[in-house]
Formats: structure tokens, sequence, C-alpha cells
């Protein structure tokens, strides 16, 4: 008898949604993010759950723990080019919690809605012995800026909107004590890239997309399996978060390349577009303030390659799974 | 320091939305189920936790725990006289679960959203120490035919949908296994009256409604408080389930009116509607072969009572919740 431990999560959705009636409305099951037509968009839908076991560091606030649960799915919602309408929360809390700390995980989770224009509009509480925690996050798209994450054609530009790192970064000063937990934390409070979003639908040009949370690695294995392609990624072309530099030894045996790609928890977005538009995407991305990182391309051949200098090795997949691993 | 289990369930849900920052969007904060505006309709959106602890009896089967999360969030769906649109579902599950478990839970899921014309379009699965079960379902209704929570008035017809008692007494059947478990048991397997609540909702004489989750006398409390009224119960016009006459007296000293009123989990409709509209309301269901059940009527003055042919006496608020009691 197989336990979940055994096939891991990304092998346990897959099994479920393999077993589903499929419904002509559904697009995009065993994605992150359902959406649903309604008349000319699509209704976005998404929820992520976090538990104390295997996603809540021993740092995390209260209000800390309210807004990654929100960001999170915000964060889906953005990798769509959607614009939020709202979100549920279902807390599941042990009997002894306090008030206060009910109120503190509310407050982050307000406040992270609000910072993002949109609002919690409902939710359940109910009574379990450890804290796990269940967004939903809803939104809408036109359909025709709707962002997939299959689409990409070999040739198109490997495109990340950020540096990568910055939470791998602050879970080793953390864990070290070289830092004190801050707010706006990037490890646990990111921020859900919703500008980078629109503007990236807004653009028509984007081929696939997803948001970057389980790391680089582990998202271009997902993307290489949907669109049945692979990868050339140029190492020195990775964005590398400023926050890495301060690690020196701190990592566990990691480099600073290990943890830009491997570590996850940046909520980045990673997308592609045929080479022809990224100039002028990247202009325009420019003149709203938004910052582009070409890292690589899309190849016909299956395999995903770290090209330094003139060395080509192979990326490994050695992004975070939960059931198979039990750290964050 | 106040702990959760002082304050219990609905209190914590009443703090939250009281912390959380109002959107000109949503309606009915506080309520089971968010409405937001999306064109002339209303996206309903709701979500229910379950978890191992407190939710999930010992003789439910993991398909019976998906139906479970399924129906319950339907339910919240059918009391607003919406049409669903789908499901997601974020299964908190531990890692010795066995794959078969997880395949008959998302057959019990799938098998109850088909049967009622939606359809599961994404989830999420994590580790957690115990199994919890968060559903988020989501639906359409035009706005003029919203059935809202509050809008009751003195002197309106209270009614129910169908029998009370049928889950409370296939508790005590299985506690004292007098039955077996068995496809489409009311307990294990509720039915959401989607097919009501639209009736209802076409209707448009609707002035209060909810659905009846945690027992008559509790969502009596519960419509009392939001609407400001009170309420007269006519004791003989409850319908009592039929399996209740097969308890004899396996039910721990609750009488059979007591589980009727007090014991929940029958998932029937609750609502209100002008007295002159009742009949043709009552003649037009049952054209339709849906039986409603008038059990009393809304007063101006707050308390609820039980009218037993000269005696009146006070209905007990003594519905189940969550944190300040821990058994099912």
């Amino acid at each position: 008898v197989k336990n979940l431990s055994d096939i891991g999560e990304r092998k346990a959705i897959q099994l479920i949604s393999s077993m589903l009636s499929k419904a002509d409305i559904a697009v995009g099951l065993g994605d992150d993010c359902a959406a649903i037509q309604i008349h000319n968009e699509y209704l976005l839908v998404t929820t992520d759950m976090i538990s104390q076991k295997t996603h809540i560091p021993k740092h995390m606030t209260a209000f800390q723990i309210g807004w990654f649960v929100v960001a999170i799915n915000l964060s889906d919602i953005a990798a769509k080019g959607g614009k939020p309408l709202g979100l549920v929360l279902s807390l599941g809390l042990p009997k002894q919690t306090s008030q206060d700390f009910l109120s503190q995980l509310i407050q982050g989770a307000d406040k992270c809605a609000s910072l993002f224009n949109t609002t919690i509009v409902g939710g359940d509480t109910k009574e379990t012995s450890e804290i796990t925690i269940s967004g939903t996050a809803f939104g809408l798209v036109d359909k025709n800026k709707f962002l997939p994450r299959k689409g990409c054609l070999p040739g198109d530009v490997v495109v990340v909107s950020g540096p990568l790192g910055k939470a791998g970064a602050q879970y080793y000063l953390l864990q070290n004590e070289l830092v004190d937990n801050k707010e706006h934390n990037a490890l646990l409070q990111p921020i859900p890239r919703l500008t980078m979003g629109r503007f990236l639908s807004d653009q028509k040009c984007v081929t696939c997309c997803m948001d970057i949370s389980d790391g680089l690695s582990s998202s271009l294995y997902q993307l290489s399996e949907i669109n049945n392609v692979g990868f050339e990624i140029q190492q020195e072309r990775i964005p590398l978060a400023e926050e890495l530099t301060y690690l020196e030894n701190n990592s566990e045996g990691m480099t600073i390349l290990d943890i830009a790609l491997h570590f996850g928890g940046d909520y980045e977005l990673l997308f592609t577009v045929p080479r022809s538009c990224f100039e002028s995407l990247r202009k325009e991305a420019e003149k709203q303030h938004l910052s582009l990182y070409k890292i690589g391309t899309v190849q016909s051949e299956n395999g995903i390659f770290l090209i330094d200098g003139d060395k080509k090795a192979k990326l490994e997949n050695k992004g975070y799974q939960h059931f198979q691993s039990s750290e964050l």
C-alpha cells in the first residue's frame, strides 16, 4: 500500500485531478488556480493551506501567519493576471489559542489584503489540534488577458520578475539569529506580484506564467512537464537577492546560487514571451517602474540546463515538496 | 487572557468580522456565505473546514468525509438561492495517509459535487498531523433573487424545508450499533437543499433564510439576533424525522424532540415568508414535489418560545458550538 509520503504532494494532486469529473467550465485542473468563465471574464479561484508542523517557522508571529496565507493566495491570482475580488479564510485553531493570537492573525491577513486593494469577505473557525489555515482567493481577468501555464514555444525568452533567494536568505539569517524578525520580512511576509501580473496580462504577449512558490528549479520542472519543452538558463543572468550577500557561511552548506535556484518562498513570477517581444516589453515595464530579468530560453528538447560560460550542466529539481520532506 | 475555549466559535467569528476592513463589495460579513456583486449577479463564496478531532465521527468512511465537506459547503450556496459554479478543496493529510484513503475521499467529494450538477475545479494538498479538510464553494444568484439572512418582520411565518432529527437519529443508531453505516446516511452524507433554495429564490417572497447546520434552536437564535425579533414555535408542528422513532431509549437521555430541536446536521433550510404568501408558496412547492412545514411565527419581542397547547416555554439554545464543546 502506498502512502502519501511515498508519492509526494505533486503526484497526490495529479491523482486527485485524474479522478475528478471533468467540467466544461473548468480551466486548469491540476493548476494552482482554477478559471471559470463568467460572461467575458474568467473567475479565478485558488486555495492554499498552511499548517503548523510543515509551514509555520518558529519565528513567525501571528500577524505574519495571517499575512502569509493571504499573500500566497493572492500570488496565484497575480500569476494569472487577475484582479482580486476577495478572500475567505478557514481557521483551524487549538482550543487554547488566545484571543490575542487570533486578533493578531486577522490583523495580518487584513493588512495584506487591504494593501493589495482587496478584502477578506468571510471565513470559518474550527477547533483543530494544530494551527491549520486555509485561504481561498478569487478574482477576475478578461478572457483575452488570462495568463496560462501552458503555451510557451521553443525560442521564447524565460523571464523572472525580481531577484531570487530573498526568502531563503532571510530563513538562514533568522536561523542563525543574524537578523531580528521585522515587518516585511521576505520569508514571512512575501509580496504577491499583483501589479506585475496585471501589467503582463495587459501587454498580451506572455506565453506561459506561474509564481515561483517552491523555488525556480521546481517551477521550471513544472513548466517543462506542462509544455513538453526544455529550458536553458544562463547562470550569470539569475538575479540574486541582495540579502544573500549577508549570509557568509551560515547556510548549511548551500551556496548562494543554490538558495536562489532551489529555496523558494520568493513568489516572483516566472514567465515566457516570444523573443521578438521582449525588448519592447522590458521598456514598457521600465516606464511603470517594473523590472524584468531575462534568464534563459525555451528549448524544444526536454531537459533543464544551467549554462555557465562554456559549461552546461543539468539543473536538478531540488524544490520543496510536501509529504516527502517535512522542513521549510 | 481569554482563550477561544472561553469565547466559543460564534464570538470568535464576530471578533474577526469586527476587525476586518469593510469592503463596499462585501455583503454578509459574519454570514456563512459572502456575496460579491458581479454585473447583475452576486458571486456567492462560502468556506467550511472539518477536522478529525471535532467533526469526523469514527464511523465516517473516507468517501463520506469527501461527500460531507462538499455537501456542507453547497448547503451554504443553497441557503442563498444560488446555483453552484464549483468548489475547491484544501486537504491537510498526515504523511502516513494511504493513497487509497485519498482516492476514496476524492470519489466521495466528486460524487456529491456531480450529483448536484457542479464540479471540483481545484485544490491543494498539504501535510498536517491530523486530517483537516477545507472546502470552498462558489456560485451565482441574480441580485433580485438573493435569499438574505436579514429581512424578516413580525407576523412572518417560520418554515422548515423538511423533517428534523434525521442526522441526530443516525448518530445514536450508529453509536449503539443499531444500524450499519450505509450510503446516503443522513448524518454522514447530508443532502444540500439546492433545488429547494433555487425554488425559494425564484418565488421572491422569502424574507430571511439560513441552513440548519447546528440545530434548529441554534439557527433560530442566530436569526433572532440578526433580525432583532423573537419567534414562537408550535411544538406539534415540528416535522420529526421518521428515523427518530427507531431510537427507543438509545439517545443518552435526549428525547426525540430534543434531538429534532438541538442536534443539527440535517442541513434543511429555515426561512420566513409573509403570512399572506405562505399558502400560495406551499401549493407551488407541492407542484414541484417539494414539502414545506410551517412551524411558527416571527414576533416583535425578542425571545424564542416553544408553544405546546396552553404551555409556553423558553426554547434554550443548545445547538452545537465548536471550541466550547468538543464532541459531535
